[in-house]
């Protein structure tokens, strides 16, 4: 029984697993401050073409969300984020654990737009309420949606203009950015956003973020806001080496694309069935609308979240595909999905 | 140069990394629900001789300790704890961060004691000050000194006569029940304490520390609390295909033993070179008193904490051994010391 | 220029403040164990008609509801409230400051019905999300409706069977018991609420509510969170005696009415006038549709909020009446109304 | 029965309450924007003597300091404080509860000292041990000893050169500025003080303290603060026309002053009986040590604490003279002392 419950289903890429044993018996300095981190931390910058950021090397999302939002506001500071995002639904009230409220905003894709932003913003206009100060966005989103260049800028703008911190959570940036359309680059991400992060772990790494603080304002005594969290790995070498061998020789991109491209022959399969979708996704995760029935008999061979009850007899499926997934998998679904008999 | 700075710089034992290649290509559930996970706490209820505990497997020691303690307290509790506790000194106020004040205790030898609880609960006598409820241990302690059953019974007692938790970080629990002397197993501590965690980090693991609850009443959704703090990870595989390596075969228990061997080795050539001892430890971090001029001749092939001042010849540095020491570093060392012209 | 913004804008009612002067040299104990606290509570458990309920006088409302929430809490559970709740718009995040997370749900007239709160639970699954833990409600709430004694009872039952905790924000409990049309009493709320609270502050006391906890399992060392959160005054009995002069001869309850008898006639005289409203209110909030350009006039002699855009040339206005108001104050208010020329 | 137990066992001063009475039926502004917050604020800072510090009237002496320090802090910053300090004992961990860890300094008479600040900063060397940041003095003491103009001075410079924060707790504000001896003035406190707060409810207020924000740096949004923790009050005017009664005239110091003198000769009759004390205190809190049965005697007559056990036959006591305490009682407690009979 295959998974496209979501790509972290498997461990970790070979050369990661290869890089991790080559090392292992070299003695390093703990917390971070290792020579693969730092060389990985290195090669980032490169990506986006500026020294003058701060890297992180983080284990979860979940944990540099909260990390990062916690240490950038002050107590009565609130985060704005579509309300399909994953610090709102996904994350057990992380954010509000650390004590700040998350403002849901209704999206169509799960991309924010500036008009809604200044909705907010206008709305919140004295001390008996929170003062909205951070724009959490994800890309690629909840529901696979990619934001453009032009988006992303007119995003940028809107939280300067309004004196709002620019976030973006990028758990699936690799997908993102190697997504058919995308017209956004690391270095685009290093000249917009006050802080992001590229995650790992849903792209061939075992475990790891890597978070780019770009804003200096943002960026003092950091490392004692991830100690306090508990997120300063011990071993932090373990990430360090991780990110390294992903990105050493742009081993990221090859994955994020062999997933889409994965995600793009299941769509087209799927589409050339007769099927619609639920979204519009140009990454690694689609949600084709199925028969009931077919579902039922695609989960006796494949294992999958059915994302929402469409009408009676139809559904949504989630279907996400990793680094790790064949094509032979991919075409084997397919036809199963064209050979249905309704 | 080779490094007794701590238990950690090298990667993990290549048993552990053998079964991560081993396993890395199949797919299994995330966040801690798959097969390696299930089968690696299942072994650890059999070695502590108890079905009805809850063992949950967390990325880090600061992580477990701050997502129990607090689970486990109301707002208005507090913890007490040894003044050189870890919480109270090494994690960035990380139990604090989440609300609740930690007590110190002065000790002599880095050990609570009866006595000492008593004098924090009768001090803390009405609503305005904070009630204490959770005491915290380690073993081995910051010093590297080890609880006696005697002395864990006593406290055991001392705690349910106080209605007070007793909860013990076990960072370094291999080596404390591997020890010397040691009379303390798994049995005694799944009888004796409320919850405790058995450290893989800093014996042969890359990363992860088994919480393992052992009252009912802190056991209800404790799953909630550990993905709140972000440390549900999404590969939750990786911390547990690493126990199984070091329990199926009880190379836990051989990797902890060699370091304390070494510890051991280290200690009597020390002493046996006619110096003393900053604190009376028989586990693998020693604390030998070393003129300072023999310390800088050390640190140019060696690297290690100078651990305090004496006086103005002396100082006590602190040398921790791990499973990956061999036993020719340990014998280079004592002769240099041994060769030593003040 | 007389203001209806709200219910607080003169000092105290004379008998407050008579018995607080006539007390006034008497030495008492802090903290609220002073006879006068302990006098009032009495009293109100006398109104509930039961013993068995802790009460616990507390200087605001904001204040009561997060000590309130936060101590009942667990640091997963969440609160469920109307999209229009104060704690959700007008407490700055004084909950989520506390680590809880509060979810909107959308109502047509500020109260929340049991399918909603079922929507809820049903869509809060596992352990990705927080547990939805205590339901919230005003009454009256911020648009004046009130509830019925079967709405009531509908909703506790709701609660019950969801192992949800019922909570009453009474901030304007008065106004509510003594709206036309009510059918439930302090009685009721004793039985049928876990945790409830009695506002002072808005209807004739300088400061003070009192905090009502009917759940045995919520009352636990309860005053260690008033002190924790600064909420426990040096001199109680400030609270005490107001709540003693109100409740000592029902002064609470015929001020109460006169607030409302003052709006229905503000709402009778400005229906009569040919002007409907944004919210059916029987207590002493009403929210007429006026022009904008009677409004504008009106404001030359009265101070009050727009509360509501309606159209171009119509908004919401929020009138609150007091217990302070004069009825010639409101006949002349309502004598403008009518004598506008559009 | 007198109680000497504290300076807040009977209400407000009558002026107080008569300006209370005076003003009762206007209405004004609510949350400490009316007219007389905003007088009592002018005259405070006219005896300042600086124009640009905020000045923020707040209920409570707790909340007052949970909320300036949790605004001022960024969450790894910790508090420096004498171990006897109120927010290290009686405040029911109320610091930590905002997720601040306070350092406590053993001293030998309740003050801080440059040296023992710095010992604390030089421990705090990196990223796994919080920051300290604030240092927290209250003036006068928890034991009633007084800080002079030059011990100011040189905490001062040494939080100026290190980076600290410099906090003052004014509960007793009044009583250590007309203490005998003492050389500071309000001047001083706006000129050395990064923040600081002058008490009213220990010193002829029913409820009330000034919290002054000297640094421009900590004043951005503090309203948002006080709303979020419950502080901001619906009739703000409640204290601020009690502030306004105590400083319009200077009564606030001519009650401390007389506090002072009724401590005094409390003292010196105490002193002229044989006994000694237990710290020097020219405050209004003095701590003689007298026999255990003359206590008991005493208890017959007086309420007050009995502080510390000093051997078998001798204890400490606390006597706390208030504004209200008249000679006579004081001369008939001075009496009962020299008459006892060993």
């Amino acid at each position: 029984m295959y998974s496209f419950k979501n790509d972290y289903s498997e461990g970790a890429h070979p050369e990661v697993l290869k890089l991790l044993q080559e090392t292992n018996m070299e003695q390093t300095e703990g917390y971070g401050l290792d020579p693969y981190s730092q060389q990985a931390c290195h090669i980032l910058k490169s990506l986006i073409q500026r020294e003058n950021v701060d890297i992180h090397l983080i284990p979860g999302g979940t944990q540099t969300n909260l990390i990062a939002i916690s240490a950038f506001l002050r107590p009565h500071e609130a985060v704005i984020s579509a309300q399909s995002g994953h610090i709102l639904v996904h994350e057990t009230g992380a954010i509000e654990a650390t004590g700040h409220k998350v403002i849901p905003v209704e999206t169509a894709d799960g991309k924010l737009r500036p008009e809604e932003i200044l909705q907010v913003v206008r709305f919140h206009t004295d001390e008996h309420m929170v003062k909205p100060r951070l724009v959490y966005i994800s890309n690629s989103t909840e529901i696979g949606s990619v934001y453009t260049r032009n988006e992303l800028e007119q995003l940028a703008a809107c939280c300067r203009e309004n004196s709002l911190l620019f976030y973006m959570d990028g758990a699936r940036l690799g997908s993102a950015l190697c997504s058919e359309g995308n017209d956004v680059n690391m270095t685009d991400l290093g000249r917009l956003m006050d802080a992001f992060y590229i995650g790992g772990t849903k792209n061939g790494a075992l475990i790891g973020e890597a978070l780019v603080i770009c804003s200096e304002s943002l960026k003092k005594e950091f490392r004692f806001m991830i100690k306090q969290r508990g997120a300063m790995l011990a071993k932090g070498r373990l990430i360090g080496i991780q990110f390294l061998a992903l990105f050493k020789n742009n081993l990221y991109f090859t994955l994020a694309k062999h997933a889409n491209d994965m995600a793009a022959l299941l769509r087209r399969g799927i589409q050339s069935a007769g099927y619609t979708f639920f979204s519009e996704s140009p990454s690694n995760q689609i949600f084709p609308i199925l028969p009931n029935k077919l579902i039922e008999q695609l989960l006796g061979n494949y294992d999958f979240y059915v994302w929402k009850e469409i009408d009676n007899q139809y559904s949504a499926v989630r279907l996400v595909t990793s680094w790790a997934v064949r094509e032979e998998t991919i075409r084997s679904f397919i036809e199963q999905v064209k050979g249905f008999q309704p």
